[in-house]
């Protein structure tokens, strides 16, 4: 435990909420170090906001605590939880998929139930749908505070309980790769595949090489192209499209200063497939 | 003073406006811990500015400063102050109607005029737009840390000078409760309304009854159904309506995972009324 | 150095970006004090950039440490600076015109350029896409937190090397003065003008004389009217325009409570002439 603490949710920055769960962690500790991922995460959608934690958690300091609050069964029989990482970072969760990419990637250690009783704001009792503050603020301040040890959260759970998401595969026959479009990068609109660049590599591409580029709704074909293999957007012109690794390992197209996926109609999840291809 | 400085505006993020205030503050004091409410309060907005703190001072600890901006009247002879609360936080503003809820739910214990000639930042006195920037950073700064005692602030006020907005009421006859629609939880589109939770439970309700739902705008009856009284949105199947306490302990409608705002195009502020009664 | 780290960006905050270079500050010195100007700058818009710093710089303690990364042109040849200006601030940046206004109106005593084989995240050599994170925010905590010196983020570059953009200017005839509008106060929709206010006073305005305003967008006259000259939006009704000196001493036009920019369609840079003339 290092002092920091670092929210994500799907509130938004418009009302109080997110300012309502740091003044609870700050009352808690003065001490910590507070901020955020981001809290623009679509509402209800666990698998961004598995994705944006998978992005940044290995980017902080270790023992470093997150609090994710994309919640969509507050009140339901889910879990609340504490995952300790590999690399030794704690993610206070709900056990609802918000997990998925860490498991898979960096690999949990261990996870605790949350025990309600002893971790919860004083006289939130019959508060039922802000967890993220009476809950989620409250636990992980008192974790990244030192003010409760790991082994206080809760009960140890078995790590098969660890609730993940069907992952978007990615796979190689001999002479091409094919993956689905994970996510975007929002604001520039490049098309984040869930294709890791070592699997890519493995078909022998060099820099400035031309890729057969195929994108699939389902199984209707919607974007066909060679386009170029290159390190950044400045190795091609202004409004040219490229494929490079993006920052997280992972192959992605972009079109230099445009939308790859406002040009293309091009959304993300499993019906979104992708190839690349010797051209 | 604990050294908590908490910034709530109308200014957006898009700009350096927001940025510009928190530097003043450090430049005053670096040791201070800033943070913030929200900035996407609807322009002008007095009421939301009003209801934002409300949902979120009690949540910090004994002694922060809030500096809220929404300010129609810069300029004009509107005054600037500092209030202190009956539970001992601070909130620098106009006093202009940002400080309807926390008079009414809360208390104001002191009001005191900001004395311009001693508390403004240096070279600013030809800068009439800015007071965010000019006074109240530089104020709120100067009363977290300590630099300036609450008295320092400037001349007392009579209790009787802080200007309030009209509230929106709650009674109840009776088999029902009516209200207004105070405010959206924005992201979600779930209605906030101003009936107290005790107010309502004193009807008899217990968790799982079904209560009749009337919305009016103006005298137009624009919604009506029987909606189940739950805990929380996992109370009801995914896209269903549902009656709950929200986390500022008023009743709210929600639709699990949907937007009952957008569902029904429901509105905000005294031409909603709602009315709750025994189905 | 002061510890203060400020980072400005064309990422928005829908993803995890802005909090992997965060998390990448705070391991390199977790005593800093990490806080950001704005990172909804339009996407590419350098001068929004330059324009934002200018706006915010000078309200920072001294020797605060700004990572300003607006990049259209990542992976190109454009070199990664850290320039030092006249007062005592430092800016990370890609040499790319974003310290345009910083240049012309604070003044840059020094500028060095980044030696990436010592500044450089660790085990980042194959991103090329993301030195915001993997060079920019590694060497702004560096040098923020004064692990390194000023000297040593590489070598002193010439002053000349300093790429601008080209300002809009502001120029005064005998009973007139005609400049661009360079940006928009965005909430608020108020246009700021590249005519500043010594220039304006110089044709001997005083508050409450009405003012000629012709608002051209190339050649074509858009907007033409009386406007009252005044200090603050409340010096007129709500709903009517004024003209009024704006938080960085130019000129500026808004509509109390309103937004000139949409009532007239009105844009920002250089096609879009602004003249002031005696009524």
């Amino acid at each position: 435990m290092n002092q920091f603490l670092v929210f994500q949710s799907d509130f938004g920055l418009v009302d109080g909420a997110v300012s309502a769960m740091k003044g609870v962690a700050y009352k808690v500790a003065p001490e910590l170090i507070v901020s955020d991922v981001t809290h623009d995460i679509t509402p209800y959608n666990v698998f961004e906001a598995s994705y944006r934690l998978f992005q940044t958690v290995d980017y902080w300091p270790l023992g470093t605590v997150f609090v994710s609050v994309v919640d969509p069964g507050v009140g339901s029989s889910r879990k609340s939880v504490v995952a300790k990482t590999r690399k030794g970072q704690y993610i206070v969760t709900p056990n609802n998929g918000t997990l998925t990419h860490l498991n898979e990637f960096v690999g949990i250690e261990e996870i605790r139930e949350i025990e309600e009783r002893t971790n919860r704001l004083k006289n939130s009792e019959l508060s039922y749908t802000f967890h993220g503050r009476d809950v989620y603020a409250y636990t992980g301040a008192r974790l990244a505070s030192g003010t409760i040890t790991y082994e206080e959260v809760g009960p140890k759970l078995d790590l098969s309980e660890v609730v993940s998401l069907e992952l978007h595969g990615a796979s190689r026959d001999g002479t091409s790769v094919t993956g689905q479009i994970d996510i975007l990068d929002v604001r520039f609109g490049s098309l984040w595949t869930s294709i890791p660049y070592e699997m890519f590599q493995s078909l022998g591409f060099e820099f400035g090489d031309y890729v057969e580029v195929r994108i699939f709704n389902n199984k209707s074909l919607v974007y066909v192209n060679r386009i170029v293999y290159g390190r950044s957007f400045a190795d091609v012109m202004v409004g040219m499209p490229i494929l490079y690794m993006n920052s997280v390992n992972h192959m992605a197209l972009a079109i230099n200063q445009g939308s790859f996926a406002k040009a293309y109609n091009i959304g993300v999840g499993s019906p979104w497939t992708i190839t690349f291809a010797k051209a």
